[in-house]
Formats: structure tokens, C-alpha cells, sequence
């Protein structure tokens, strides 16, 4: 991935997430020429059926396009079969490269969603030129993409990098994949949003409230985030306790991994130094042995929403 | 290190501890032909001459052994330069490398001891053949080292696999490295003594006072180690807490890092399956989707006390 060759081909992308699908094809510098989106289909069929209609419609805009990479919200193996994903029913060993590779008719690669903007940002965004990166998506969940020696990490069965799942507080809440207290549990973008509901319905949250027209049901982490950078005391106090959460795991993953950076990415980190500003205070000084090293910069992704289906085209390119 | 050439000379291996100096000449295959033992001196002076003395006295064994290998207590960069360690106050950006290069008159390489350990077992003993592998050693405090693509992982500055430190309890006992509730102050061998003093103060532990002769205050993990060994159910029933709290921080590792197997090390291996029976009991089922991936085999390190010493001496072969 660091040391691979520059590309010269275009080649196509899917961003298979479990609520959408995207399909794009992507020229040799990153360019996204053009991508199509949609709800994610129930079935495997359902979505080997859309990526192939959308990547016959997308052929006609770059005809060299010859490979089709994919990033899934899921354990992937090195087959490209989805073992398992917590959100998506239909990723229960389903073979998802030789499903696409039989209808679509391209050579076909397929990888984590998270391990997949790593790639992205590693040959594209904000990790360009790095060889040792954490890079952790702030979601519906916490994803994750680690890369050492300038390769992301994929480990034993190419389910390496689930960062979000290990314990930070024995009496923390039901993670989604099933063990108690795990720090996706407190440091996704949900879990933010479930702290602007609780501190709202006790009734100390009045900007976070009113972000979501009054109605505490409706609070996600975004009402907060916007509520923060609108600089109301209540919602940056909030984004502060969610900051300390989110550092803590990154020091442990720091301690581990001794990345040279941090790329933090999902939807919160449009809320830039709002968030990140915290988030750094946090982590200063925290690492084992923190006065005796450099201290490591966390920095917002660059590719955003597009990291997926880059990223997934970037890996495609290894086809070609 | 897993895909290195097969070694043809002898090499000196040195495992600089908190509290032990060892310095020993080894074989090709493993094999340790002397090696010599003392207290680790306090000063990097003293410990350069004490390394340098042994040397010379160990060369007649094998003339032919031209390079040194260090694995010492502490964090280590590139260049061989010990930054801290949190039990050896002389090794504050300690050159240990280039101090004994020069005392000693050979190419010298230093790491961490817990990765030297993991060389040692890559290479010489329990993860043979194997290239994704997390090792953790259970002692003073909780060392790691981790294997990726056949590589032990260093991180951007030497640093990684400080495997011990990272939050698993926010109410936790403070940590040797200043954070509160990390790893390694619930799951070290240390921590189990002090559970063992903690329940023999409260009356629950019988077994474990009388392994100490009767005295709280000098109980360590060995004797709650050695009454379970016994049989007794107030030490098993401590050995089972003790576990839950390994298992829990392996979960996150091997969630993060997708090993295909895991060592553990350090003196309460010894206990074999008394610990890692409820160990893997502890263990199995907790990993992110375990319904639909392969349970980790874990299994105790080969080469127990002398992985120090072998595992330098292996790093040593590199630079002969």
C-alpha cells in the first residue's frame, strides 16, 4: 500500500456500509469521477445485483477501469468471504468477492471498511508519506485501520484493527458485540449522542436540546457537535467528557501501536478543532513514558466521505 | 525474524533487567553454552562494564561470536538509545548501544525485552513457524511483544507493544506508568499477589497465608500460584478472578491485532494449566464475532527464563 507503485488506471470503488452503497470509479490520483449511491440492499443478492448495474453504468466514463475493489463493514477474510458484521444480517460467511467476481466479470478485491480508509488516507489524505498510523473512524461505531512498515495490518484472518472493542470500564455499557464496556461503547458518535440525551433529559443541556427542535429523543451526536460549535457552554462540556473517553482509548492503542500519527475520521470530525482541540488536550501526556518521547499529532482525515470508495478503488489498482 | 537466514555463528545475548543482569553465548540452534548472572548495577557505567567484563569471559567458550544483542527493561528507539523505564532510573536516554559499542568493540543491538522474548519464541521456541503472534509476559508488570508479517512489531519509534497500558477500569489502581486502571496493574503477577494479600487480610484465603508462612504482608503471586496448584479451593477461586482480568485485556489485543496464536510468559506460566486452563475458559467466546472466526490457541512460552538472553543473541545474528 505505502511502496506500491503509482497507478495508472482508473478503477472502481464500493462503499459497502450497513445503511448505504456507493459505487464509484476513480482515477490514478484519488480523483472520484463519479459515484452513485443507494441504501444498502437486505440481501447478498440484492447487492451483488446493484454494484454490478452501477459498474456497468459507470464503465462507460473510464473503459480502462479493469478491477473493482471493496470496502464492507464487516470481518473479512483474505478470501474476501464476510464472516460477520454486526450491523448487516446479510454478511453471515457470505462470499462476497466470488459473488461479484461471477457477475460482475472483473478480478475483485475485498476488505474491512476501516482497514479500507486507511488505505485511502495512506495513499491520498492526511497520512500520505507515513508508515506507522492509527487511523480511527468515530461512527455509528468505532472503526479502525491500522498500518505498520507502510502495510495496514490485517492480522491472522484479516481480522485485525477492531479497535473499538476492548474493555475501558468493567461497569460500562453493552458494546454491540456483546462484551461489556468496550470503547466503542463510550467513544462512538453514538455513544456521544446517548450522553446529549441523558445530560438533556435531566434537563442540563438546553443548547443540545434546542438543536433537536426540543425533543430528547431525537438528540444524536451531531446535536451536540453543532450545539458545541455554536460555543454553548452545555454541549462543550459534553464534547470535552467525550473527548477524555475517545483519548483514553487512543492512549492505550498509542501504547500498543506507536504510531508516528492519528488520523481521526466519521461525520464528528467536521466538527474539526471543536472536537480535536479537547481531544489533544486529553491525550497530552498520557503515554507510558510521556515525558521521555514524542508526543503523537492527531490529525482530522481528509477524504471524508469518499475515503471508502477510494480506498477501495486503491486496493483495486493491486489487480490490475 | 521469522523469515531470516538460518544463523551459523554463535552470538552473545544480554538480558538487561530492572533487577538481574544476565549475559550468556548462544548457539546457532537456541542453545545457551554459558551464560553468567548478577544484580543489575546501578548506573549505565556499571552496567556497561559489568556487560563488558562478562563478554570477554564468556569469548573463550566461542571465538567465533562477533556481535552483541541486548534486550533490556525499558523503551528503546532505533538507535539503541533506552529513553525510560519505569523500574531503572540510569536508563533516562541511555545510549546503551553506542556505550557499548565502544566499551566492548562490537556491533550491538538493543530492544525491548519483551520483544527480544518474542524473538526468542519466534524463532527458538513456542511461535515457531508462525507469523502473527501476540506475546505477553505476566511478571513485575505486563510486558508484550507482538509478531505482524513475520516481524515483531517496533512502532514509529521503538515503542510499540507496551501492551500493558492501556485503561481497562477508570476505577482501577493507578498504574506503575502514572495512568489510572491500565492493564498491567490488574493482570501482572503483582497484581495477583495483591489480591492474595488483600483476601488473606479479609480472613478468605487461607491456602495463600499459609504458603507465606503465615504472614500477609510478604505474600506474592507465587504463593496464590503454588496453593492453587495444591488444590485449594480459596487459591483456585483467586486464580480464576486473576485470569477473568488477563483474559479481558487479551480479548482487546487480539481483537486490535488478529494473532493467530498468543504466548504467555513470565514466572506464573510455571503454573501451566492451573492458570491457563480457566485462562482460555476466561478467554473463549469474547472475541468480536467469535460465533463466526477461529477461537486463538494460547499456549506458554518454551523458553521461559533464558528467552532474554536467546532472543538478544538471535537479534545479535543480524549484524554478524
Amino acid at each position: 500500500m505505502g511502496d506500491q507503485p503509482a497507478a495508472t488506471t482508473a478503477t472502481f470503488g464500493v462503499d459497502l456500509g450497513g445503511t448505504n452503497l456507493r459505487i464509484a470509479v476513480v482515477d490514478p490520483d484519488g480523483t472520484v469521477v463519479e459515484e452513485q449511491r443507494m441504501p444498502t440492499p437486505d440481501t447478498l443478492d440484492g447487492i451483488v445485483a446493484a454494484i454490478d448495474d452501477s459498474v456497468r453504468a459507470l464503465a462507460g466514463l473510464r473503459p480502462g477501469a479493469r478491477a473493482l475493489g471493496v470496502g464492507a463493514a464487516g470481518m473479512v477474510d483474505d478470501d474476501g468471504v464476510i464472516h460477520y458484521s454486526p450491523n448487516v444480517p446479510a454478511f453471515r460467511h457470505a462470499p462476497v468477492r466470488a459473488r461479484l467476481e461471477a457477475a460482475v466479470g472483473l478480478p475483485t478485491v475485498v476488505d474491512n471498511d476501516a482497514n479500507v480508509a486507511a488505505v485511502a488516507e495512506l495513499t491520498h489524505g492526511a497520512a500520505r508519506g507515513y508508515r506507522e498510523v492509527l487511523l480511527v473512524t468515530l461512527g455509528t461505531g468505532v472503526g479502525g485501520g491500522v498500518v505498520t512498515r507502510g502495510e495496514v495490518l490485517r492480522g491472522a484472518h484479516g481480522f485485525g484493527a477492531e479497535v473499538g472493542h476492548f474493555q475501558v470500564d468493567p461497569d460500562g455499557p453493552v458494546c454491540a458485540c456483546g462484551q461489556r464496556g468496550h470503547w466503542e461503547a463510550v467513544a462512538s458518535g453514538t455513544a456521544l449522542g446517548a450522553m446529549g440525551r441523558a445530560r438533556a433529559a435531566a434537563g442540563a443541556a438546553p443548547s443540545v436540546l434546542a438543536q433537536a427542535g426540543g425533543d430528547v429523543d431525537v438528540i444524536e451526536g451531531v446535536h451536540v457537535g453543532d450545539a458545541a460549535q455554536a460555543g454553548a457552554p452545555d454541549a462543550v462540556e459534553l464534547v470535552a467528557e467525550y473527548a477524555l473517553q475517545v483519548a483514553l482509548g487512543l492512549v492505550g492503542l498509542a501504547n500498543i501501536l506507536d504510531p508516528e500519527l492519528i488520523v481521526v475520521s466519521g461525520g464528528l470530525v467536521e466538527l474539526d478543532d471543536v472536537l480535536l482541540g479537547p481531544l489533544r488536550s486529553a491525550f497530552a501526556g498520557r503515554l507510558e513514558g510521556a515525558a521521555y518521547r514524542p508526543d503523537v499529532p492527531i490529525v482530522p482525515a481528509l477524504l471524508a466521505g469518499h475515503a471508502g470508495v477510494v480506498g477501495a478503488a486503491v486496493l483495486a489498482r493491486g489487480l490490475v
